[in-house]
């Protein structure tokens, strides 16, 4: 029998509809990618720097900007989405039709030189090293003081919404509080009101507790698939202290999370076979970088299923597999690795 | 320059990036679907009616249930995500893992025996037929109490979240009113104390009264581009009529309906080249069928991109196309029908 669930961090409710479920096997993917280590028509590739927009951002063993010798490239996003060329001017019509000039930044991190070597196949050293460079560049645009809210992405295949195969990530920056965040906001704060604890701290511990859901547990993180997921696989690492920005991470921290993500990436890619995914840094905006009513996590989405007209159509999502089963099955892969 | 514009309805942002955008006509789906018109292992297909559970209604000419001489056929999803045998009784740890019994409806309508007769290239008294199907489904289901939302809707090709190609489309009863649709009605709900009036009538004369993001106004129905599309073609039905309740068509108004969205479907299926696409009724939840802040509608969202990391972290979507370029285009197809 299948069941309703509530996300205690939206309101939002999804059906478990596990019976529906395909066995864990016919998840995997089942054709293989094609790789090959260069491309001599990848903006991302070494030796094709001018390809792109000038950098913004290296860490390199060698050479001078726009050259080969980087280990990880930021560069503007050629077709970027937003531009920091613009005021965010609003229009307004008086009632319905607001708008805004795309005021923002939109960069992409070009993850290594090399065209086939994806994240979860990365040492952890090179791992530590672009959560270094997300730091790095997070630091630098919350300066702006038009930048209300950043997000932190990697899409990873067509379904995930790229063809770009080369190990990249991307960074957006905007100038407004999304209603998509304003609302997590008003259900932690109202937690927060009501008890006087932070619900991401409240809800950790909750997994923690019933750990039947827990994939992984180190001394800063936990990482489970939450009893409310969206989606088969769906995955959240979480620090176990109470910090709302991402940029808060210590230098001890850091590198503990570019373990556990690796071994993580690493589990996924092993039991779903090189799955499509989207991997979030859910932080706060950035003038709530220090509230006590929200946890900033990663969340973690192997494409594996399609949203369709009733997820559309209600805002209510149908789980084809149960998390408890899918945290086992990649609780025991990863305990092996 | 892209441009960022608040949907009024969802307070959410989209960011209209049309410089990003292919031309019109690389949108156009690249590869044909293959058609047969009957297939031996298809469920829906006449004669293998043994396939379903046994229907709940149809349209025939002749036959007794289950059997061929049928036009239209409902038959419960024989995968469905819910079901009426169970009490929708809630559970609930006292605070964050909050459940309840997987209670609700969900039907398939077979919309034709014919297994490649898609509904844009139906006829307009077979749209009708199955446009009265879906009314009186709904009717009947709201009859159970336990019913508090019926979402109906229609997936069409892999990216829309289907595999199954013989033409169908579906309904789901919940047992509550998600939070994706409480949060439109707040918006509206505000809108109505501010102003006296309903936000969504007044959307649609501010859309008609603006004219460049409009497809099609005929006697009853304004069809048009939104403001703040989240995706390139979403296209929206609305009646020119205050209703808030889909069943409330008048037999007056469901014939032109038939006839405007076979123009419409049409017109997409022309310009894109048959494109995978979903369309949902918003109608109001059952016990809100006469508000005066609502107005039920048609969505279509053909599916020509993938939301990607940036949405799922943000609630903004990028849409690639400007809704007024976009309306232009599919006016003058469907003017020229």
């Amino acid at each position: 029998m299948s069941e309703m669930r509530q996300d205690p961090t939206t309101k939002e409710w999804v059906i478990i509809a596990a019976e529906r479920s395909r066995r864990p096997d016919e998840f995997r993917q089942q054709s293989k990618r094609e790789r090959k280590s260069y491309s001599v028509t990848c903006p991302f590739c070494l030796g094709n720097e001018h390809f792109t927009p000038l950098e913004t951002f290296a860490i390199r063993d060698s050479g001078s900007p726009n050259t080969p010798g980087w280990r990880i490239r930021v560069v503007p996003n050629k077709f970027a989405a937003l531009s920091p060329q613009v005021i965010p001017r609003r229009s307004d019509d008086g009632l319905l039709f607001r708008g805004m000039e795309g005021f923002g930044y939109h960069e992409v991190i070009i993850e290594t030189p090399h065209h086939d070597r994806d994240l979860p196949l990365m040492s952890e050293d090179e791992i530590l090293n672009i959560l270094e460079t997300y730091r790095h560049r997070y630091k630098l645009l919350r300066e702006d003081e038009r930048v209300k809210l950043i997000v932190i992405f990697r899409n990873y295949g067509e379904r995930a919404g790229t063809s770009l195969l080369h190990p990249h990530s991307q960074l957006v920056a905007v100038p407004v509080i999304p209603f998509h965040t304003r609302q997590k906001y008003e259900e932690a704060t109202r937690h927060y009101d009501d008890t006087g604890r932070c619900l991401y701290c409240d809800l950790r511990n909750a997994e923690r507790e019933y750990g039947k859901r827990v994939v992984l547990e180190t001394g800063h993180w936990l990482v489970f698939h939450p009893f409310a997921s969206q989606a088969p696989f769906e995955t959240w690492i979480v620090p176990k202290r109470h910090a709302s920005c991402f940029a808060s991470m210590t230098n001890a921290e850091l590198p503990e999370l570019a373990s556990v993500l690796r071994r993580i990436l690493h589990g996924l890619h092993t039991l779903l076979n090189d799955p499509d995914f989207n991997m979030i840094i859910h932080t706060a905006p950035v003038e709530d970088e220090n509230t006590p009513y929200f946890v900033w996590h990663i969340e973690i989405y192997p494409r594996l299923t399609t949203p369709a007209g009733f997820e559309l159509g209600s805002g209510i999502f149908i789980n084809v597999a149960a998390p408890e089963e899918t945290a086992h099955l990649l609780r025991e892969i990863v305990a092996a690795s």
